[in-house]
């Protein structure tokens, strides 16, 4: 596979074979990291994070990655402060930057940006989040905890709960999994539903048909993965939130219900839609799930340097 | 100590025997930088500096003491670009950067945040200032380079100067002072005093009254160290700052009036507090305060590491 | 020349022969970048980079120098959130900053600054921009570049054209390739012409007289090399812009005019005057002229630290 993958655009740009290799040495990596050896496969190696918008938890786990790695790290954490300011093209600024470091991850408001960055580019592009577009490596993590924690994809019940229309990490988690063999469950408010070109996607393409509910409760007593994501209060009117307020909401009550080895997922970071006391339960998994970032991004700018 | 020692919030989190130990490892540190000698102690290690509030200085010594041990950083320098504009609480952060790295460094404008930060984490964390609260490590360089320069802290005179009354490293340097038996004399101008709270607790719990004036000049004569902290002139009115200007600003004049083995320190930046014409004296040391922060702070990392 | 270079403040201050060694330093700096081989040159140094102002392109350079190099890098990359903003002087960040590191580039907004910080700081400052006045390492890295691709400088045929009134990297490079020997032709749209002061310069001095016209095709067909710079539309009129675009644009159709083995330069970003279709011609070098930013950053980095 190494010798194949290029750029890390879009989730469906892998293969299935690729993604279990990549896990695979995922798993190698997670295991110099939990006995804390220290590795030298990217010394002498530069990894440049270009984040047009700001995301300290994905830029950290690139960085803390790359260092791992025993490589460098340079970059900027916003726009301001960038040549962007001079009006410089992201063309001109990839081209640049390549000429300074072997691997770029970039973050970029734009959809479709980190495709056109990969074009001008000598060096291989991961996309860090391109607008609502695509965040392909925290699929990847999300996928490698699951696989890591069930062993298998192939009919596991997975339910996706919270905001499913903008909330880009879930497209193509749902995508993914469908891809692998999994069953979905979709629990959102209304009007925070999965788009329609999504589950069309899913039906047409994997025979797969989700079951939708307005309360993730309906679902969590039959869940092996629980993957929680954030409802922005803006995103529904003050009278919706209060009114569905408890309906996506996982407390430890809710846990109750849950089986003893579902595990609780979330790609972080929340504000209410876990309460604080699940944290001490041991299915709440999710900042097991922010630590394997490393080793999943650590295996794959592995990979698309060649060092593996 | 390096076994006990598992975070510093606190400078009293110290005892004496143990902050010994660090000035002897700081030593040593001292000897590998001034000889500019490589060293590997920390290699593969990573420090993570989450910067709520800005602090160049603070920041870079913590990041020269991680690079100089052989190791790596990662971080932020402010909070806007950190996920708490997405409403991230601090335990969530903290819970997710230990995950990326093997030690923290955390400045945070509410006071008690450090304290809550080393409760969510597994791994180490370093008080870089909370609030008005702490800012332990810059204690800690001030009494390394007191010890070094003058071999003792017991009946060693030390005068503190300026504003004693929000100058939160003031606070905490005249309690260890008086811990390990330094007479103390204070000068500030009239309404910024050293708060009650602190004069109480020197004089119950190891019954040190210090000598208070408003004008340093009262006690610059006799001192052995002369401790010169900044006022800020928004915190006197215009006419008390004028009135007093005279008093508490260090001049090629007043230093006249010092003893010839007299030291002069601060803890910078300074503004106006000590005349430029004093920098070329060599009894002023505050730049070599100020370098001397890297040998502690290396020293503190590695037996927070226990590579030590 | 190594022992004797102790900063680099202004391009004037490097003999010829000590720009000639440098250019043969960085030959064999580019080796090892361009054969992928590691150096650890610099290993357990630190260059800090203070950028008072914001330049992705020239931090991101010096940073990926120093990484190449086996070396750390710390700093900050805006004044905000650095001591600044507390009142700090100049003379006062820069002594703690050399206490912290091992090599300082500075860019600052007011012209001086860096030749301020050289007479405070015990560790080599490398100017990175002192306001409107000297950017000495894009000059050299622009020269390296035209030896590198020409074998010389000698009657060389040197079209400059844009903005060459505010274009501060042209002055410095009018300067150095008149005294390299180079003939001179100058290019810019009228009220952004060279100032009278350079122009004397070369007159007195060097006994060069330029050749001068409001259009770049005048030159075009003469010229050995062809450095391009910004025009920023404000410093025109709108009528003025509109009315002069042509004339310092140089797109595809402009290339027809020029040899087969001239080379096109500049310094980049670009904001519309050279057009994207003259991208692909391979006589466009300005991306492998960014490039070279990094070797010969290497070579001052390592001359300046004494390790080559």
């Amino acid at each position: 596979m190494a010798k194949c993958l290029k750029n890390l655009i879009n989730i469906s740009d892998l293969s299935t074979d690729q993604m279990f290799d990549l896990f695979n040495v995922a798993d190698s990596m997670k295991e110099i990291l939990d006995k804390k050896k220290t590795c030298d496969l990217c010394k002498g190696k530069i990894l440049a994070t270009l984040f047009y918008e700001p995301s300290t938890r994905t830029r950290l786990s690139f960085e803390s990655s790359m260092m791992r790695l025993g490589g460098s790290v340079l970059g900027f954490s916003s726009a301001s402060g960038s040549s962007v300011s001079k009006g410089e093209s992201l063309a001109d600024t990839i081209r640049t930057v390549a000429g300074y470091s072997d691997i770029i991850t970039l973050r970029h408001p734009n959809e479709g940006s980190a495709r056109v960055a990969s074009q001008f580019s000598h060096v291989p592009i991961i996309n860090a989040g391109d607008g609502g577009h695509q965040h392909p490596t925290q699929c990847l993590l999300d996928l490698f905890t699951i696989r890591k924690e069930k062993g298998k994809f192939e009919n596991l019940k997975v339910l996706i709960s919270g905001d499913l229309k903008f909330g880009r990490t879930t497209h193509s988690l749902a995508i993914a999994l469908a891809r692998l063999g999994a069953k979905l469950y979709f629990a959102s408010p209304p009007g925070l539903e999965m788009p329609d070109y999504i589950t069309n996607q899913l039906k047409k393409d994997m025979n797969v048909i989700p079951s939708v509910s307005h309360d993730l409760k309906e679902y969590i007593g039959l869940s092996d993965v629980v993957y929680m994501t954030r409802v922005q209060r803006e995103r529904l009117g003050e009278m919706e939130y209060l009114k569905y307020r408890g309906s996506y909401v996982l407390s430890e009550k809710t846990m109750e219900e849950a089986k003893k080895d579902t595990i609780i997922l979330h790609p972080l970071p929340r504000v209410g839609e876990i309460t604080p006391n699940v944290d001490k339960d041991p299915r709440a998994l999710y900042f097991q799930q922010a630590y394997n970032g490393v080793p999943v991004r650590m295996a794959l700018i592995a990979m698309l340097l060649g060092v593996v």
